[in-house]
């Protein structure tokens, strides 16, 4: 069968599956989850042999050392991958859920209730856990889904899909609820992307290559973010420890991701006392500094940043300083510079906490937090398909609430229109 | 100065009037809608010598009567304006509130904040109406918005765009809020369709070729619906008398809309009693109707009908009929022919209303109540900005609310990433 005739074929089943699925109760999807939790512990050993087949093919052809590392399967990504189902599964059942009812002066009653968006598609790269994250995001919410994994991932994913599908058919739910592209071919992605009879919205995941080339050729609605170029605001009356602790975690805890902080705001006020303590701890954690004037002014031997730092995602262990005059000048550097990611001020003020969180535009803005807990798990949704940093339809952490949508539903008892 | 830097201004300026509208209190954005009212009902003699000049080119370029009476702004016109206003300003403010807060293991508050969406681009036609609808549901929710008008009622909305930008600069609003576009030339809509960074949302409303040319030419997200094919499904338990008036409302209180029955379906059990009343009705408004074989073996003077009749938005005194076996088959021909705008069920059993709500897929479902119900002013939104078939973003009419998205808002106390 060509690839063509494939994915029509999955995006066609997929189609009937997502009406079973948006009508099964809530005990039978979590009943689902449960099963996947058990299955992918119990096969175990035969997921990770898998996984050991994509890994000598990596080796083979020279895949970097943090592309290994993201692709591996290890007990313990096991384990976590269960509990992120028992996570998901614990979560609220947003379908058939109304918010509130009203009533018009003639009689009808109208509420919103919660519908599943029907089929999904997601394209994602390398971590095989995705492909059990998103079965257990769309179950929960209803929504049948059609994964394209990375193609140097395709024995795990394989593995995975196996124990999903297995799952959903002992639990009297459709298996091609949940299906996984079978071939490495990149011309598949092209085909998925003009499925838009069947298919209802495409998430894709990953580097900016990929998700442009997504974004460009999709028939379908596409949610998608292209970078974070996160901040950290430390304003005037920010109490200092939590400053550098805060700060320290956002760049260095995992510097390679979207969360991760790129430039550092400090209020004048405290620049002078914060930065040599701040500068000491990103010396020992190996951070490059780039400073605006005033910064190199405290900090005499901080490389000077120029323009294209502030707009820099570094996705490394390089940092961007600059001092600010107010508050105010740091959010207009951050509508300026921010990509609408994660934002987050470090404070004692409750009004310059509340101005910050209400002003800055971006999808999670922080508090006394860092940046790093822009990601569903973190924040309780239980899993994630992905940050939209697009403001239709989802905004920030796409949970299994964000993979619904509402219609009305209006109660009459003869109501005709005058 | 040329379309192409007038529109780039408008959307420029209109970004910057956004931040300002996105942060005024609930009561000033009330007391500006509410100005509004007052200045277009002071002004109406203005208002309706602008209307004139329209009506005599539109009269001299040989516009149809439905046409002219779509251009009409009657004194009845500008009253209903005005109430529209005042509905929308007794909507709930959405922009600042979170639904619920959650505190996570670590002690996180996590919510989600509902925000504007920034700035809107509607394109209409014809109806001045519309001008100050979408004024007013942007305003209350905190967009600013460039309004593209038909070209030949370009007077009125003038006259009407040049009262709300009074009222806005009168209550301490950015006048630059709210922009009609100046120009009748229609590349204004090529340029605002390529304003990415400026408009956040295109909202086309008219007929399929300009939402096509839309949703074709836009590099900004789009919500749009294309047509309303809409059924009245009549149940084996519907109420006789109640299905009749519904009906007989769904189809000829105003064929020309989108919200009209185009096929009605009836239960096999009650069609013989049924159709021949329905039709004596329609026979005296003066509707066509194209049966099945079922329906024209009672009815026998109705037209066969054929494939291509299930699938019509006739927008006319045209109805297509079918009897179905059971409400399972009335779904099912509802799946493969409806269009997800409207569907209503006639019946007075408690189970299968609740079955036809969950079941059918479309933005508006209703039992016992007439399809023209599908308007967000009837639904009690106020008014709308039209009426979404995509189930991305929003899924029918678009009031307030719809026009707001969310932020995640994270409170911490120090809170790093383990």
């Amino acid at each position: 069968m060509s690839v063509e005739s494939t994915i029509m074929q999955m995006a066609c089943s997929a189609k009937a599956a997502a009406g079973e699925l948006a009508r099964a109760s809530s005990e039978r999807k979590n009943v689902a989850l449960e099963r996947i939790a058990v299955k992918i512990t119990e096969q175990a050993d035969a997921i990770q042999a898998a996984n050991r087949k994509d890994l000598e093919l990596a080796r083979r052809n020279g895949l970097s050392a943090a592309m290994i590392d993201r692709l591996t399967v290890s007990g313990k990504t096991i384990a976590a991958m269960a509990e992120g189902l028992r996570e998901v599964s614990r979560q609220e059942d947003p379908v058939g859920s109304a918010d509130n009812t009203w009533v018009r002066p003639n009689g009808l009653e109208v509420s919103r209730m919660r519908i599943p968006l029907g089929v999904i598609g997601i394209i994602y790269e390398s971590r095989p856990n995705v492909t059990i994250d998103a079965a257990g995001l769309c179950i929960k919410s209803g929504n049948a889904v059609i994964l394209r994994g990375g193609s140097e991932a395709l024995h795990s994913n394989q593995a995975l899909a196996n124990a999903v599908s297995e799952a959903l058919a002992e639990t009297g739910l459709p298996p091609s609820g949940v299906q996984l592209v079978p071939v490495r071919d990149r011309e598949a992605i092209n085909h998925l992307l003009r499925q838009e009879e069947y298919v209802d919205l495409i998430i894709p995941r990953g580097g900016e290559g990929l998700i442009r080339f997504v974004v460009e050729n999709s028939k379908i609605p596409v949610l998608k973010h292209y970078k974070g170029v996160c901040h950290v605001y430390v304003d005037r009356s920010a109490n200092m420890a939590m400053a550098t602790e805060i700060c320290l975690n956002a760049k260095v805890q995992r510097p390679g991701v979207c969360n991760a902080m790129e430039t550092l705001l400090v209020h004048e006020e405290v620049a002078a006392d914060f930065l040599p303590i701040m500068a000491d701890e990103f010396f020992k954690a190996g951070v490059e500094l780039r400073g605006c004037e005033r910064t190199r002014a405290i900090l005499a031997d901080t490389v000077p940043a120029t323009e294209d730092d502030w707009h820099a995602e570094y996705l490394d262990l390089i940092l961007a300083i600059r001092v600010v005059d107010s508050m105010e000048a740091a959010i207009a550097h951050i509508d300026q510079y921010g990509s609408r990611h994660t934002e987050a001020i470090v404070t004692t003020d409750y009004g310059r906490a509340g101005r910050f969180l209400r002003e800055v535009d971006a999808s999670v803005v922080l508090v006394n937090a860092s940046t790093r807990f822009n990601d569903g798990g973190q924040l309780g949704l239980g899993a994630e398909m992905g940050i939209s940093t697009s403001k239709l339809h989802a905004f920030g952490p796409m949970g299994v609430r964000e993979l619904t949508t509402t219609k009305f539903v209006v109660r009459g008892n003869g109501q005709v229109r005058r």
